[in-house]
């Protein structure tokens, strides 16, 4: 049940397009949503959707992945193994603001006269584009001209071309190209999902060379030993005079264009800004990495790069865009509008990920800083199925991240009193930064999140290697914790339980029994014990590295399997459902028809303890759990479980819908799971959760992408067996889309009655169809096959 | 079972005495704890027993009770309804201190060379005394005697008398007699339980007047909106020769005596010191209402309020003294030990609340600042009963504070989304001062108690009057929580349950039905509708008026008395016991073998979620419930439950043991009973708990007279009806005390054999002794009864 409304935007001002998200118009109503979703990045750098003369604007953003501030965490009161350093990426200098004066009049969007106006996010070149024409008060028409890109193949450097032309007189044209840091603002606390603001300015001086055109900042940030580097450039392209001028500061600097505009002739401004930033270089050296870059980069000159970007994404779409077509006779618009969406959030998903090398993912990717550009969960769970089947490399890149963490894990472990390794609910540095542990350190499930997504990882890409190098060692202190966590229960009959935990769902927190924590965990230990025994026999040698590494006893795994066996699977066998927890039932029923929309979300609006104590539930649990383990339940179990907890379900989580709507899909409910995944598809884009101000919802994109491949396709991969149930289209609708899997290329294309499956390269790959086994080679690379399922409720409705 | 030591203190400089604790030596280990057990206090104004001269000293704190500053709470993570503001009580100017130098060398007890020490605090009249003798460098011998006290008779006053004679020589000596506003300190965060400190200073100067000998300053807190006044004036008494100087600022002044002393001439100085605080009054104002006491009492002089004092303490022993005495041939010293340890806690009771009119009492009296001088639940369930039966006029003013609460505890339902009134689990100002839920808000139970303290109030003493005009209101506000709070669940056949609250066992957090919590909230339910109905029919006036304040509507005692009837109370059928909650059972055994002493307190060394994940109780809790409630339980169910929970029960709370050995007593475990009310009685002066330097633990004094009343002599008193079951104590032991029941006054000598029960003043008393109903009388005012019970082992062991 979601308690939510679209927000749907008016069309005038964003006309449909599949490979652009357009804004028509100035609309100051949507300038803080336009800033997440018009943000640009690679993963490693990120600019909000701001304009070039940075006014008007709702939190002007500047980003670098894992760039954080520290801070002591303070609480009212204090207990034993709480969390104590807070981490939070912070703003760095913004190197994206060009502001323009025609007869010294400012370029001012609000007040500017436009005779038109088009600003679009171009999916297909990764760019940020505007073109408008000002008419300004002495009636010169100003054409401006304008794209902004984050490099995929040059990781810490941004473009800006900035053109403008007076079309119909001579004038004097200032351009002023800033660099500035920001002091950072306090932010208000009312939403506790927010990022935190820093009284003092996190950011100090460290570093500043000025070179006129060429001018490089250093800071270093106070507390958490972080350096930055920031070089920016210029490059003059016109027929026009005009004199050049800089003044630059500690923080800041400009460097102001006084151009003699002659009517007709463009100047064209390109701006290069490098951003590095490290743990152990001071910022000066960075600021040398920076100037690298800045000569490299300028000798190429802004139309080659802008031409490697769109090189980079007609890769990046050839590996990972989804089609979604139209018969004939089948309203074409309401399609288009339905692959913008796709396209949008799996743009922003390689947005979010591109670059992202030794880092996470923040919850919100580079678009905002709310959730203090922590990684969570979402990375292994809603993040990885899409990397895994479009840019392994990445998702490797990924859990190696993880890898490097464990030390950290290890620790966290101690401090909790528990053995093994606890990786932390939300961190950047690898340490623990949850200051509510109800809904943070109690989320023991992100250790069977992680090892699920190794498992995943290597199920689909075959990479034992890593297996065998880090995602053993993953494996072995993850289950350590299970096992160490864990008792056998008299009371339940001598079954292992996990006590104390708290699920996905965070609307039951601190719980016994949490379904989905103790399904995973079980996972986590067989797939340990399976994993180890195999090693053993298989690669002796990295199974010794692994013993010392770990001081595995080989006594070790027999106790993990004993907890496997003797897991608690917590049921209500008169409703033949699993029970999220052992007293979900116990709870109070929820007053949902009593409930204002306006209460939703509800953590923003009754104290934890009301929430806690009735049966409401933030995000699919159970339903997820069999989405994730789907070869464990049958059919029959799936859809009663989905129909008991759907209708208790709020979806205030973005994390929600993507889910439902998989299992509504699966369970045969079409019409709820169409609905749900247009929800989930258009999360940002609609704003569903009212928040898109505050970054997209990365997760949820994650998500999209899985509505997609598991829901519609039907795709299940459990065990590395990749398996297709795709639902039956409405209206002759056709889906397509491209899979890696162990190094081979799939095609998959859908249509209301059949489905082909192509092996676009690679020697032979075996899959299933409904109940058929599969099996393409080089030699016969193609095979339709008929569907039989029921047919859906159209999707572009 | 105690996880504890007794830190018994060296008997050579603690002697025992019955009616002073002594201190003969100069003992710097023990300045931390003595600090606390030699404050004086009148439960308005008091002042820790910091040595005269300041130093050396572990925390010189001066409090009066409630004066506090506010500060916002900073949650890591906030969530709807967290408390606010955060409250704590800081210490005032320093009005105690006086400071000695002879031939000016400075006074300063760890180089001093003391030809004799002692310093006591005289229990019999109510001040701290100290006399020491001291020869200096140059071999003068100089004799110091001093006294303080905060006086009973005089609220605002405390007065220090200061005397120094030359005993062999002539010398030069100066006296210095500060008043010092000492910058507040940061405390560390290592333990929850202590105060917070300030980084900016709480005080702000804000009215000055010197007048020689005679000083004011005038203060405003920062944030809280409070303002004090302090006025300090001396007087002398010599034949000595001296001058006087003064020098006095905005925050602190010293009054400078320079004596030109004769040999056996004493010098005296007598410091007065009067404290005035407000909320709304300046602090001008009320240094003027200081100068007007100081001007009194001078009149008054040092002897004459040192007499006022004793008489006070005379009547306070009168009402109060619990006496211990021993047959020949047993040792007498072990019982002068318990005398002096029994009268150590009424002591410090008497000083906590016999001037606290319009306010609380913190959990540390005003001892010591920990727990930030709030006000919990201790004082209804662990102060009230002392006070009933021996000062009940104090007794109601504490009501009337709760009372005077009451819209605030309104407040504070609706901020966590609920009906009726939530009183805050710890505060000073009325606002919820816990900065964690789990073991703040979620403590429901406290509404409960409050109302069981109501109704205890007027059973003992008859004052339905309060009942009527105030008690009522309190009633319907809890009363209605309750019913807002809770369900009828169908998981529970339809029972009324209470879910996600936390019981006085802050190691079982959040937990459902915990059943203190249902027992406590149906007492509390059906006492009010009990008291609506009897109201509408016998103070209809009464009753109008309380309708009109509460807009109590006449369905609204038939909903509770439901609620009363179909509680959901968890019980184990196969164990015979209650369970502590629904989930009890279900946890892991904790593994009390393995822990090491030094493990505890628990809360000190493992991660909340650890511990709520096991079977392991911090305080008595179902036990508790059992007692308070002791007329719904058989003896056979109360043995079972205790048997079952006391192995679980660390005592790390120092309210646990008095309650355990009460019941212990009960149920006929007396070696139990007499271990765990030893542990009770000496929590303090053997620093059970090793934090007696942070102040005094007043509840468990409280608690001490309940192992005294309940435990030994078998009181119980439900429903107004008293009843006795004593214990047969071993060796000819006698114990006698006091009661006050509905104007009587009740006198108890219970021995090996018999008892006597005198009634001392009064018309006429029915009382019950073990089954037999005992009726006196003025003409017939004592009766002597045999005993039946079991014999206890020694008390005084």
């Amino acid at each position: 049940m979601l308690h939510r409304e679209r927000v749907i935007p008016p069309e005038y001002i964003y006309p449909v397009d599949p490979w652009r998200l357009v804004e028509k118009e100035f609309y100051a109503a949507a300038i803080p949503t336009a800033e997440s979703i018009f943000a640009v990045s690679n993963g490693y750098l990120g600019m909000r959707g701001n304009f070039e003369e940075d006014e008007p604007c709702h939190e002007s953003g500047v980003y670098i992945n894992g760039f954080h501030e520290t801070w002591p965490i303070v609480y009212g009161e204090s207990a034993h193994g709480f969390a104590k350093v807070g981490q939070t990426m912070i703003g760095v200098p913004d190197a994206k603001v060009i502001r323009l004066y025609v007869d010294d009049e400012p370029f001012y969007l609000p007040t500017a006269e436009l005779k038109s106006f088009e600003r679009a996010l171009d999916m297909k070149r990764g760019c940020l584009t505007r073109e408008l024409l000002w008419e300004t008060p002495a009636g010169k028409l100003v054409r401006i001209r304008s794209k902004r890109m984050v490099s995929f193949t040059h990781r810490h450097l941004a473009v800006m071309h900035y053109e403008v032309t007076i079309l119909n007189a001579e004038a004097p044209v200032v351009i002023a190209s800033h660099a500035v840091n920001r002091k950072d603002e306090q932010t208000g606390d009312v939403d506790p999902r927010k990022a935190r603001g820093f009284k003092e300015r996190a950011l100090v001086p460290d570093y500043f060379k000025d070179e006129g055109e060429r001018l490089f900042l250093g800071f270093r940030t106070q507390n958490s030993g972080m350096s930055l580097g920031l070089g920016v450039d210029h490059q003059v392209e016109t027929e026009c005079a005009y004199d050049v001028a800089s003044k630059h500061g500690q923080e800041d600097g400009q460097v102001v264009y006084s151009i003699a505009a002659k009517p007709g002739k463009p100047f064209s401004l390109t701006k290069f800004a490098a951003y590095h930033t490290s743990r152990r270089s001071r910022a000066g050296e960075l600021c040398e990495r920076a100037g690298r870059i800045l000569a490299r980069v300028k000798k190429i000159g802004h139309k080659p790069l802008f031409a490697d970007q769109e090189a980079y994404m007609v890769d990046f779409w050839r590996r990972s865009d989804v089609r979604i077509e139209t018969a004939q006779g089948v309203a074409q618009k309401s399609t288009e509008e339905l692959q913008q969406a796709i396209r949008f959030n799996l743009f922003h998903l390689g947005q979010a990920t591109g670059r992202a090398e030794g880092a996470g993912i923040p919850a919100k990717g580079l678009t905002g800083r709310t959730y203090e550009g922590h990684y969570f969960w979402d990375t292994e769970i809603y993040m990885l199925p899409f990397l895994l089947y479009t840019a392994p490399r990445i998702a490797r890149n990924l859990l190696e991240f993880r890898y490097s963490m464990l030390d950290a894990a290890r620790r966290r472990a101690r401090e909790v009193n528990q053995k093994g390794a606890l990786f932390p609910w939300r961190t950047i540095s690898g340490e623990e930064a949850s200051a509510y542990y109800a809904a943070g350190t109690a989320q023991y499930h992100i250790n069977a999140d992680i090892a699920y997504a190794v498992k995943k990882y290597v199920d689909v890409t075959g990479d034992r290697r890593f297996l065998w190098e880090k995602g053993a060692e993953i494996l072995v202190e993850t289950a350590r914790l299970w096992d160490d966590l864990g008792f056998y229960s008299t009371a339940k009959g001598g079954k292992f339980c996990l006590n104390a935990v708290t699920g996905p769902d965070e609307y039951n927190a601190v719980v016994d029994n949490n379904a989905y924590t103790n399904l995973m965990a079980r996972e986590n230990l067989r797939y340990a014990a399976e994993t180890v025994r195999r090693m053993r026999d298989e690669a002796p040698d990295w199974y010794a590295v692994l013993v010392d590494r770990t001081g595995l006893d080989h006594f070790e795994p027999a106790a993990w399997e004993r907890a496997v066996e003797m897991m608690y699977i917590p049921r209500d066998e008169e409703r033949g459902i699993l029970l999220q927890d052992d007293d979900f039932l116990n709870k109070e029923p929820w007053d949902f028809a009593g409930t204002p929309l306006e209460d939703y979300p509800l953590l923003l609006n009754y104290h934890p303890l009301v929430i806690y104590r009735h049966q409401v539930i933030k995000q699919a649990d159970v339903v997820l759990a069999q989405f994730l383990l789907n070869d464990l339940f049958t059919l029959e179990e799936k859809t009663r479980n989905f129909e008991f907890y759907d209708p208790l379900t709020t979806g205030d989580s973005s994390l929600s819908t993507g889910i439902q709507s998989i299992m509504a899909l699966e369970t045969g409910d079409l019409e709820k799971g169409v609905e749900y995944g247009r929800y989930a598809m258009l999360m940002d884009l609609a704003d569903v959760g009212g928040n898109v101000s505050d970054g997209c919802h990365i997760a949820s994109m994650g998500a999209c992408w899985m509505v997609l491949a598991y829901g519609l396709a039907g795709m299940r991969d459990r065990n590395g067996m990749i398996s297709f149930h795709p639902v039956r289209l409405h209206g002759m609708e056709k889906l397509s889309f491209p899979l890696r899997i162990r190094g081979c290329e799939l095609f998959v294309e859908i249509d209301g009655c059949t489905v082909v499956y192509t092996l676009r390269s690679g020697e032979e790959l075996t899959i299933r169809h409904e109940e058929q086994v599969v099996r393409l080679t080089a030699q016969e690379p193609a095979m339709e096959l008929p569907l039989t399922g029921h047919e859906s409720c159209g999707l572009a409705d």
